[in-house]
């Protein structure tokens, strides 16, 4: 166990990632541990988002959607996203939200096995992913339902009546993480499609969607890939469903030739299809800043920085504040953990709002989550040590007790 | 007939709009006729832009969810495009793509109107609106289906199977425009819904969607209201609608409490309920932006100078290369005419590409379209006679004939 923050120093300056954080704007006086909701922002950004509106925007005007490559933006990021998820080229979209991307996958999932109703997920899953998915279920009608069932039952739940299975690979309030390779097994097993949502996962983990034969992922921008608020999501479709896919959403981005105007729908051949309407530019360049960074580290010292610095989270909490009522809801194992620490505790929310207060940005997770992000690009080992610091005096003088109770409305 | 250049500078000098110019960065030799495809860049969307992502998410970070008012802009931006369109506060969402927008519209109009099952439209609408519904009605099946008929039988098929008719106002390649206060009545009096979709209006033309009792409206934000490169969309319903509508795309920022995280799905009470996933703050700060410049010109003004452009330069082609072959395919009347110019040409698209070598960008719409937008914020009287000259000179000495052939990807 590390009890000197001297220990602590040594670590960062012997840390192989230690010059990826010059590569982000943090500000002063802040921990940021919130990096799995709304990542940091890379000082390229605003030189990059300056060019496109500027020369781009102000002097090709119209011109840019060809001369500055506007129009293939959407595959060209999304290739890039797809090297951080294990995705062959052609494969991944930039595009729309994160709901909109899982409701035409889970749709297309649904298009590919007629006869079957049910779209399958976890109990606890992402609200907005529940909530996509029974409302595409409300107005399918005839039949089709989502049933929610704990983790450990998924596989049983895996009947012949279930069309898709959708999971989310990290669960965002506990940090524990699914098996990708079995559960899609497992699905494929019953006869069932599995769409997989990465928002906490992509950038942050190592994956490899085409070796876990993954049929659909969607996954967020705005989290490790660090593209900015509300940053264009991502969608994946495993390369041999791309041609069979019919989407609901069918705007003239997807088709096969859009600027023939035709008056009927025909799909593009490739990953294309999955296109709506015109995606804003500025946006896709923040977030082509954010995923060349992500590019840059190698994914295997990000995951042992990772899962290093979640484990001295835990124990430097369970050392300092080990009497003052948490309990951890992250896994212990290497394996099952992702990117980030949550505990539960009576208090959590104005606990969240008193770090706050003193510069150690975590968030609070309804009802009673404390959760930490770890994003290893811009996190020392120090941090840590002075997050917890700030807590174990929050928790000792009870601090937390005069918290305002502003309702905290951050986006996971 | 104005057939000298001076008398152009003279209606310049007296323009009430003349100030509005140098709120955009426009490129030198450019003469911009493309507005209502991109619209060009206000001068104070940098530094707004440049704000948004150096202070507010460099050093506010996850914190200006609230501190900036990011949760907000969605329905303050709504609220501003309200005014430009005769929305009440409250009943516009700026939001996703115009596309994404239509079909939550589409499927909401359907569920007010059951056993009903068809969309009507105007043979000849813009393709995504059409590719919307028909992938609408695919994906609901059970003979949902899409019927296109000409403008001039759009009353007549207004029959009691419509559930809803989808109508653009201004149609994008010829100019001309519908009476919408006349088919929405028409509409209305056949038992079905009404969505309007206001792309080529919104900013343009004089609007007053809650006077013409429009239930439903879409609309983009890159064209008449300057909002940059694939800028979020808009969306309006109707205050009395907002309370019965049920959107297939049910996503959290829709819900009533989002940040509860509940279960299951219920939705806000108001526009907010048109909402589904985070949208793209960078992209949404930009269109304010363009919407704030919007809502600082008189909109009669706006219209009176877009008529007195638009027949300015429908005169001067009519005078200068009236034996070069053009049909003009925008209405002469008035009250029919939005704030675009077409021609119909065998050599459009050459020509097109000749002007726009020439630094006179117009664009070239499948298949015969040579189109000119009007934008009376950045244009001048003598612009036209200037954009012209160019094209009297391609056509006189046929330099159309050396245009490169190839495709322009422009985006409408």
């Amino acid at each position: 166990m590390v009890d000197r923050r001297e220990a602590l120093v040594g670590l960062d300056a012997a840390d192989p990632l230690a010059g990826f954080r010059d590569a982000f704007s943090l500000p002063e006086g802040v921990i940021y541990l919130d990096g799995n909701s709304l990542g940091a922002l890379p000082v390229a950004t605003a030189g990059r988002v300056a060019a496109v509106v500027a020369a781009e925007w102000g002097r090709g005007l119209i011109r840019s959607w060809n001369d500055a490559g506007w129009i293939g933006l959407p595959e060209a990021v999304g290739d890039k996203i797809g090297r951080l998820i294990g995705a062959a080229p052609g494969s991944v979209l930039a595009a729309d939200s994160t709901s909109v991307n899982l409701y035409k996958l889970l749709a297309a999932a649904l298009g590919l096995r007629p006869g079957r109703r049910v779209i399958l997920t976890e109990a606890g899953n992402f609200p907005t992913d529940v909530y996509i998915a029974d409302g595409l279920a409300a107005s399918l009608g005839e039949g089709h339902e989502v049933r929610a069932v704990p983790a450990g039952g998924l596989r049983e739940a895996m009947t012949p009546e279930v069309a898709v299975v959708m999971l989310t690979h990290v669960n965002y309030r506990t940090g524990a993480m699914h098996d990708m390779a079995a559960l899609t097994a497992a699905a494929h097993a019953a006869g069932a499609l599995i769409v997989w949502d990465l928002a906490h996962s992509a950038g942050a983990v190592p994956l490899d969607v085409a070796a876990d034969r993954v049929d659909f992922a969607v996954g967020c921008g705005y989290k490790f890939l660090n593209g900015g608020p509300g940053a264009p999501a991502f969608l994946y479709v495993a390369p041999g469903l791309q041609g069979q896919v019919r989407y609901p959403l069918t705007g003239w981005l997807g088709h096969a030739a859009p600027f023939a105007f035709e008056d009927r729908f025909r799909p593009a051949a490739g990953i294309a299809r999955a296109t709506v309407g015109t995606p804003s530019i500025i946006a896709m360049a923040a977030l082509e800043v954010g995923v060349d960074l992500a590019l840059r580290a190698p994914m295997a010292a990000v995951r042992a920085k990772s899962l290093a610095l979640s484990r001295l989270l835990i124990d430097l909490v369970a050392a300092r504040c080990g009497d003052a009522g948490f309990t951890l809801v992250t896994p212990l194992a290497d394996a099952e953990r992702a990117s980030q620490v949550s505990f539960r505790h009576a208090h959590a929310y104005p606990i969240a709002q008193a770090l706050i207060a003193r510069g150690v940005i975590g968030d609070f997770r309804a009802p009673d989550v404390l959760r930490f992000g770890i994003t290893p690009l811009y996190l020392r080992y120090v941090d840590l040590w002075d997050a917890v610091d700030v807590l174990a005096d929050v928790m000792t003088r009870e601090i937390w007790r005069e918290a305002r109770f502003s309702m905290v409305r951050v986006v996971t």
